[in-house]
């Protein structure tokens, strides 16, 4: 046998403690504020939605916070997950970068979303919630908390973008599977869903209108339910972290260090989990890695929106952070690739690229599929299409270093697998994708619509 | 953290040879016969279907074969898979047993066909062929081989059983991913197909007919294109026991030694490759470990066919193997475990089976989809269909030891996952599934059309 292909730490290995960037970032968060008063946000008013703990974590500044015991069994099933050297396509590529892959695939349902989604069921359960509501784009994220909150006896319901539920219905089997309950948005349930009938009967639905349904079911039921978020929220990206800590021993096992580490942005949580640990490193260590977070062209919030206070919700239900955005009122191109279209990003992801410390690069559709099929062909995975937005960046990367002859060190995350998926590979084969450009006068619109705040 | 969950082997651990029963067992195995001659085939009658080397694997008597390094670099890609304790699935049961499995869906294609797929490719190439022909039923083995020719840079055609065809289509997707073309059988390309479509021009197809399709191609190729098979034959068998010595190692690391080890059987390869290390430490080291054979109910071969030479295919183009069949010419019914309906069974598998060496049990569809569900939700991998069989007679042995109190350690073989059954978990869950009761009748009839051998 030749060169090591894959790099897998013990189940004793699984890291004990998430990574809180917050703590050695040089300047602070800027605040999450009440859209009435505009003034900052208190614990009060986000416990009608998440259960104390949770909260707890969205504001710590606590460098590592432990990782309950009950957390760790289930993280068990499938962590530590493998990194991966991407051996047949640098041989397919010819290029004399060392590239590899941590692979969040393997877990239960097929992406890195039960990282935070097992830690949210747990926390809820303990604090004596019975029910968790929530919204899902492609699926990925309902998914995960299907399983999370059945291994922890909590029901769960999903609110799932209804043109999605209608194009994957594997997916929403999958819930089903899981012991949830599946309801397309908009639906007639909430009055956020009645309100988007009326202007649209046949609308097929966002991610936006189905967190604002999600956020109201939970809100009005006197205590009975919290909502979860699979993205954007602090406490999302320090549960995600468990990823890069892998990674940090990981490539201690390849003998090398990476040059450039590479993730898709949609709400920012997989790119966060896997890039913030080597982020402390930059900081405290002076390494010297690049950190890029690709975007869909049809939703570029980082590389094109502007950084002012927005909702998280279409309809103005949540508080107001400070992020890159497209306006909560725009609705992204219906790309194949869900999870990334959402029209913010996660605050501490903004804060970050807003220091310089961190990179973005927007790419089209169809450049993605071609990634994601030589992919395919040299590695054997079937990459989701929210990760091939990585590969095809890191191709790129790959290419340059092919140009100039450098020996780069190149580390992507692939953050799912594309089982459920294979109807939008379809759609690239036979010629039926196309790219869209940059929405430039849609955005502007949603931007001016915004209110204006200091 | 509590117990331990997963038991994985450094990538070095990946068996270096393959292990072959037929050195170990106590009778040698009945002859393949010529149809016509009625006397033993030689290596000269295969060899317009298979290459050399694999044909030397198909009569060997040597104990262990080597894995050829080119092989091994590419099951590194997914080996050695996890064997993990289904301490879930115990405490859902409240068993005393102590329940492990094999997981096999870890691979590119999503089962444990990949084992053979690749060292099948690779002797091809190495002896200067440029393209295969195969079938596939529920379209595991299809995608397997697409994906190992395509690593070695071989073409490959599939035929799929058209009803499979038409509803799975991701599986198509996927094999058309991996660079493989695909097409419907019956189909007009072959004189087999076009024989079928004039008995029934809207035959749904079965796998003894896209054999005898797959086989007919290659035949008539002037030897341009070779056949594989993906299960059935000794050196399908071979391949696949690299399944069964990572488990030997992985019992080691547990400390405990399996009473029962369980698989499904269609054609009999996962089962085999899982078993026959252990079926050697039972007849070597005068070990006590029951093998048990799970079949679907509406193609019992094993627990309901006669032990008679048959054909291996429909259009009785392949040579006649002894086995438990229930004749060539019988179509199993429709159930979603497509790689489980087939008329024979692996010769090997039978000859055990007849020695007493292993046993055998029979499951209606229903009590199976109840046991996957019962999995998914307790251990958080979505079964195939198939596998789902192995998990039935699992939880009926683990009930067994509740009632008895007996802390049996059981372990079986979780061949695939079933993200592209989501359809068939579908049809459960809205009561569509119904059992299939065993076809008597049918059978007699296909039985005794088959010519009389002695």
């Amino acid at each position: 046998m030749s060169r090591q292909k894959k790099f897998i730490l013990p189940e004793s290995e699984i890291p004990k403690t998430w990574y809180n960037v917050m703590a050695d970032i040089p300047e602070p968060l800027p605040p999450v504020i009440h859209p009435g008063t505009l003034q900052p946000i208190g614990p009060d008013d986000l416990a009608p939605l998440f259960p104390m703990p949770l909260i707890e974590q969205e504001v710590t500044t606590e460098r590592f916070v432990p990782i309950p015991d009950e957390v760790l069994d289930v993280y068990a099933m499938w962590r530590p997950t493998p990194l991966i050297r991407a051996s047949g396509l640098e041989a397919h590529l010819q290029t004399p970068a060392h590239i590899y892959y941590k692979y969040e695939g393997t877990s239960p349902s097929g992406s890195h979303k039960p990282n935070t989604a097992v830690p949210q069921a747990y926390y809820n359960k303990i604090t004596g919630v019975k029910a968790l509501t929530t919204e899902t784009g492609a699926g990925q994220w309902g998914s995960a908390l299907a399983m999370a909150t059945n291994h922890f006896g909590l029901s769960c319901e999903v609110y799932m973008v209804k043109i999605s539920y209608h194009q994957k219905p594997y997916r929403r089997s999958l819930m089903q599977t899981f012991g949830a309950t599946v309801t397309p948005s908009p639906s007639s349930l909430t009055q956020a869903g009645r309100q988007m009938l009326e202007r649209d009967p046949d609308s097929p639905g966002s991610l936006g209108v189905a967190i604002s349904e999600a956020v109201e079911v939970a809100a009005t039921s006197g205590g009975a339910k919290k909502y979860a978020l699979g993205s954007v929220l602090n406490h999302v990206m320090l549960h995600q972290t468990v990823i890069g800590e892998e990674v940090i021993k990981q490539v201690e096992m390849t003998g090398e260090y990476p040059d450039v580490m590479i993730g898709c942005v949609g709400g920012g949580s997989n790119f966060s989990g896997f890039v913030f640990p080597f982020v402390r490193e930059n900081l405290v260590n002076n390494r010297k890695t690049r950190f890029v977070a690709v975007e869909p062209m049809a939703s570029p919030s980082l590389t094109k929106g502007r950084y002012v206070y927005d909702f998280g919700d279409t309809m103005q239900m949540t508080p107001m952070m400070k992020m890159y955005t497209l306006g909560h009122s725009f609705i992204p191109a219906p790309i194949h690739a869900g999870g990334l279209r959402y029209h913010g990003m996660s605050p501490i992801v903004c804060h970050l690229y807003d220091l310089g410390l961190i990179e973005a690069v927007a790419v089209h559709q169809t450049a993605v599929f071609e990634a994601a099929v030589t992919f395919a062909r040299s590695e054997g995975i079937i990459p989701a299409p929210e990760s091939a937005h990585a590969i095809r960046t890191t191709i790129d990367e790959a290419l340059k270093c092919k140009e100039s002859g450098e020996e780069k060190v190149i580390i992507f995350n692939l953050s799912g697998h594309g089982h459920f998926d294979m109807a939008a590979y379809d759609a690239y084969f036979s010629g039926q994708l196309h790219d869209y450009e940059y929405p430039s006068a849609a955005v502007e619109k949603a931007l001016s619509q915004l209110p204006q705040i200091a």
